[in-house]
């Protein structure tokens, strides 16, 4: 089958990979209907995540299944599926508490590498979750966006403890901070501030539920939050970026006792332990564990309720996915889709 | 009157300080009934915070009111009151969600030093809580642990989300951390595993509600803790320490979607994002809001359903004060009650 392959920094290759099949009793293979490249797909493209052999890429996923192992019993094929980027078994004591991303028994979809044509999924019982009947196509890029962004965007939601009566600030207006915009509206949020200096990605943070726009960054985009907020700061803060900077401004524009959810990955972070001991934030972050939300989030999608689809504002076949690649580095793109 | 001062690091003097008077009219007076030295109170007698002019020092207090300013209406001369070491209105936005160490009108009371005969408490309305009668002597100790320690181990139990079909893992064996053992124990822990190589300390954490000691730390703290967990790691923890190994072994502890509450003052603490990150856990802490609990513990005192005062296991005259930070120092007293 054809399948991405990072090479070196910035080589990507679409090449002939191995079919995958069955290994374990538990597997799923499925055939992906579309795919895409994630944030985090750019630590190892820019060289900040070692590459040290072809890596397959691609841990977000959906798809029609082909075959299921022997003790697969709650998938079948013909199925269309969605999953996350953690395959989770749903039964462990970490899971039943919601934290399908740290299952006992998970494994990193990353490694299977989803922007292939044929996927394996472990544990396909916990994993996956069908829909009632086959999507229409203009509804697969909105599935595809639980498999990862979307799911993400409302954990961090939910770990900010977005809601009704709260002020929740978003930073970061890639697509899980547009989607945790997007989650925080659903949740019944209040009001909304989107920190973005982009004017296409302010006008989608608008339309997804966005009441404010924050251009500031750093110690000013603290004081424009604590502007807004009759100087106390916002009671939900979402972390959507990873860096040491976009830290301390969630950390600094949560009022006390407010809540702090961090999906950005933490690279070279390091938090101040006097900086969180007087914010008196309550802070949550990590790999979403998305398979909590889905049931939940595919509900929301077959019915129309949200468009999560719409962070993709690049489509490519497969075969063009270093140009994919090459967009969202360069920011020209929040998020592109790729069709196998 | 008599009050304790700080002139150098190790020199605490007991000496004529001014009688404090009514200053703002919404201040009272209160005549200490006892007063006690905090394990906070030996960082700058450690030297670790600077002590750049003689100062005053004590925080902790419960007394008699003397007198009140024109504009408080709810204490009155005569009562017995409790406070907690932020004076604050209680009726700010921050103060009405519980944190009223954040209060924006907020008063430090160890700048005004309740290790003395008398004590100004600003804002007194929002500040002081009175008992119904005067108690009797014997639970004069167990209110003045509600004024700081109790209260702060009660808010890291709830910052660890403590609570029946929970454990519990409480690092450190001062009075906060076998307070938060009580707490733990009251806000219905199944298990609570308290960390302590002391054997004192140990049996009283064990009178307190400790169902399991655990002697090791740092790496082989966290694998015991992992081994009485069925590998997966406390649901609450509990950092009453404040130190880089104690916060480490905190958020190690802790299981994926656990609550980590700290109260230990993070001196020189440094978390990294990645171990927040993988951790999942959910981390609040900071100077407790021990006002939000006062009336709460001053009942369950009042009642004797607790008995926190316990944590005094040396009872000084004023005079002797020097005797009772000598004593917290060394660790040969868990916490020096002082009576003016």
């Amino acid at each position: 089958m054809r399948g991405v392959v990072l090479h070196a920094p910035g080589d990507v290759r679409v090449e002939n990979r191995a079919d995958p099949r069955i290994e374990q009793p538990t597997d799923a293979i499925i055939r992906l209907s579309a795919a895409c490249v994630c944030g985090s797909d750019l630590w190892p493209y820019r060289g900040v995540d070692k590459v040290e052999d072809p890596a397959p890429m691609g841990h977000e996923y959906v798809g029609v299944v082909e075959e299921v192992g022997s003790e697969v019993t709650g998938i079948r094929a013909g199925q269309f599926v969605v999953g996350s980027f953690w395959a989770s078994d749903n039964t462990c004591e970490i899971c039943r508490a919601g934290y399908q991303s740290a299952c006992v028994h998970r494994v990193p979809m990353g490694m299977l590498g989803s922007q292939a044509e044929y996927l394996r999924v472990p544990l396909a019982d916990g994993t996956l979750v069908a829909t009632p009947e086959m999507p229409p196509a203009e509804l697969i890029p909105s599935y595809l966006a639980a498999s990862d962004v979307l799911g993400t965007g409302w954990f961090a939601a939910v770990a900010a403890e977005a809601g009704p009566d709260r002020t929740v600030t978003v930073i970061g207006d890639g697509a899980v901070g547009l989607l945790a915009v997007l989650a925080a509206k659903q949740l019944g949020a209040e009001r909304i501030i989107a920190m973005s200096r982009h004017e296409p990605r302010q006008k989608l943070a608008r339309e997804v539920g966005a009441t404010d726009i924050v251009t500031e960054r750093g110690e000013e985009g603290i004081a424009r939050i604590k502007d807004l907020t009759s100087g106390l700061g916002a009671h939900s803060v979402v972390e959507a970026v990873g860096t040491q900077e976009s830290m301390m401004q969630a950390i600094h524009s949560a009022r006390p006792g407010g809540s702090v959810g961090f999906v950005g990955v933490t690279h070279d972070v390091s938090l101040s332990g006097m900086d969180m001991f007087w914010s008196l934030a309550r802070v949550q972050g990590g790999p979403a564990p998305v398979r909590r939300f889905l049931p939940h989030l595919m509900e929301l999608i077959g019915s129309r309720t949200i468009d999560p689809g719409k962070v993709f504002d690049l489509d490519l076949p497969l075969d063009r996915a270093a140009e994919g690649y090459q967009a969202m580095d360069e920011r020209r793109a929040i998020k592109a889709l790729l069709r196998p």
